[in-house]
């Protein structure tokens, strides 16, 4: 009978915890708090030049369809100037390895140093790679001057007989980002959306109206092209960011935000470009906290690395993608004990999870903030897992009713 | 410069089919008369009832929150009254295993046939599912009586104890439905959703007017609970599927749905629970003709067949899941010679995908239309397959200005 004990305990535990709850406007205190220590910020993006790094880097940043199309045309002149001099027909690009990135600590973000390469046209080994960039030029110029977003399939597709694999268009594309100081997505290419979006939130897409606190349950899909995204205007305390779907729904069924005012995104899992650039866009127009709602395992933590400090492989543009201050409001290891949770909800952790949580434990990210090792710690030590659904054991609407109101209550946030 | 030669040829047949094209009115002409004769049709949703089968099948509603209730009391009733008449606590459910399943080709669709098991209590096999159903009629109890929706996920985590793996949980909540003779939406337990959807429709979600002709180019999310959907309005003379998101954004971006009045709708390849359940309920209230753009492969038209007839797994849900009559408008393998698609753009088609597409030819839903068994026919022979991205090739707005258009004007699906 101890697991009917231990349940009973739960039981007694969030009867607690309901006890704790004070008033709506008492629960906010301490996210209003936050909310205005934020917006005090001084509002510097740091930028590479105040830096003074030893070597000159680089990043892209947002350009306008005009713009491009002015980046474009000088390169293509630049070349034929290059072909008047009697030097030839050759790019001069970026060189994306990763020999050739750099963590930059007072940034929090990855960027590319000055190491650059040649790609003529007179040469065996970069003739194709030139034609192919050249032709990429092209289509870029054609949708800038169409304004019309494209993905990188259908790129590819445009023709398949210079291109041969997806891959080969891909890279170059991403070169010819870094070649023009522009981030891929103002070339006009963007990836596919899967988030969803829901809350006090207002903003214009393409000239449509659109109001997130009128979505449903089902929400607005995040758009695939933000330059098309603007005016966007909120009275949101906070943006609520989840990792699952599921949560997702509850907190939208319940109108959390009507309550609690916030802005609610998910990627569904892990985070795809479109959403990753919604969310800078909010913050930085915005200028409101990122709380994340994430499962209680490594998988959890790496999603919050992604939106935080990027990929590898997009670290050219990071400072276009990544939002480096997410506050982890929860499921963490150290709620699993406090909230109670019933050992049949908790698992065990797999010897790959352990692996890539003490990987974590190395990382820049985490290490910067002691209090995510302690919770990392935690979690590597137990070697248990949880996920948000977790909570469900006390209650379909324990999430919305309880767990979250008394976290923003206590401000426990990390 | 036999390539070259071809991919001009390419660029002859599309500007000889853009002189084809005629004004939207007169593209629209034979889509209207489908349009009407779809409208027309009497409006029989033929009923299992009115076929006089042999043996008595049974296939499950939609039933609102207090009609489920009113189930799950009524259940719970007859135990009892099987406890007091001295037979003990036995609950008798239909058998929804394969050998009780059976396709009726006047519906088109699987129905359970009348095979019934008992789920005593007092039985050491069947203990252990006596008690999981008993708790999960409670929870789906509770759920229609707070009038909330939740996940499989979310409905495991509730009691992991007793459930010990969301399996049991699952199959046990299919049973349910089956006993209760009502959707497992009914239920609301519902999926996680991953359609969008854009175009001439507007229509009420948990009380907020959705107007899906102003949702920018990501457009709405579909929603996972499609009882909170409500007052669905439209002008469009057709529903376009598509099977891909790419497509899909070109479509929204190009608006469309502005010059030929439709709803645009996307799962983003396999179709989930939420998108089938939304295209059912659209096609029922504005009776207006469904026609797919898919990719030129066998696994596009699974897809068609899992709109059309449904998976085997909810085969007692299949009436509400399933949309029988959907045109197949492209890309269709005849496509590829018709529209001078370039060789490069055709790919060869694996092992598997020819034995999936052997394997099509054999299915009931293909057999029933000698036009379907003609494409599929030669899928299978030039063993060439395409994706729709494939017309790009000829420009990136080649779908949306003259395939799309081309093929309305013509009537060209099947």
């Amino acid at each position: 009978m101890s697991g009917k004990g231990k349940r009973a305990a739960g039981a007694e535990v969030a009867a607690m915890n309901k006890k704790k709850l004070k008033g709506t406007e008492e629960i906010l205190a301490k996210v209003r708090r936050l909310a205005e220590r934020v917006k005090a910020e001084p509002e510097v993006q740091k930028s590479l030049a105040e830096l003074n790094l030893p070597h000159a880097c680089r990043e892209v940043v947002d350009k306008d369809a005009d713009a491009v199309l002015g980046e474009v045309e000088t390169a293509i002149l630049m070349v034929a100037a290059s072909i008047l001099r009697g030097e030839g027909f050759t790019y001069t690009l970026p060189n994306r390895s990763k020999g050739n990135q750099l963590y930059v600590p007072e940034l929090d973000r990855i960027v590319l140093k000055d190491s650059m390469s040649h790609r003529a046209f007179a040469n065996t080994a970069t003739c194709r790679k030139a034609v192919i960039t050249t032709r990429i030029l092209q289509l870029v110029h054609e949708l800038c001057r169409k304004r019309i977003h494209v993905t990188k399939r259908d790129l590819f597709y445009t023709d398949v007989k210079l291109f041969e694999d997806q891959g080969n268009s891909d890279a170059i594309l991403d070169d010819l980002a870094c070649m023009l100081g522009c981030t891929r997505s103002s070339l006009h290419v963007v990836a596919s959306e899967k988030g969803v979006v829901v809350g006090r939130l207002t903003f214009r897409e393409d000239g449509d109206q659109i109001d997130c606190r009128r979505m449903g349950v089902g929400g607005k899909a995040i758009p695939p092209n933000i330059d098309k995204v603007d005016s966007i205007q909120s009275d949101a305390l906070f943006i609520l960011l989840v990792e699952k779907d599921a949560a997702f729904m509850r907190l939208a069924e319940d109108r959390f935000y009507n309550q609690f005012p916030c802005i609610i995104i998910t990627a569904k899992g892990q985070p795809d470009v479109a959403t990753r650039l919604f969310l800078k866009k909010l913050k930085q127009t915005l200028r409101i906290p990122v709380l994340a709602l994430v499962d209680s395992d490594p998988y959890g933590l790496k999603i919050l690395s992604v939106y935080m400090k990027g990929s590898m492989n997009m670290s050219y543009d990071s400072s276009n993608l990544t939002t480096p201050d997410i506050k982890w409001l929860g499921v963490r290891p150290s709620d699993l004990d406090r909230f109670n949770i019933p050992q049949q909800c908790r698992l065990p952790m797999t010897d790959e999870d352990l692996k890539t949580g003490r990987k974590l434990l190395e990382e820049e990210f985490v290490k910067a903030n002691p209090e995510w090792v302690k919770e990392l710690e935690i979690m590597v030590t137990t070697k248990v897992k949880a996920e948000i659904q977790a909570l469900s054991s006390f209650g379909f609407q324990y999430l919305s009713h309880q767990y979250l109101p008394l976290k923003l209550q206590e401000g426990d946030w990390i």
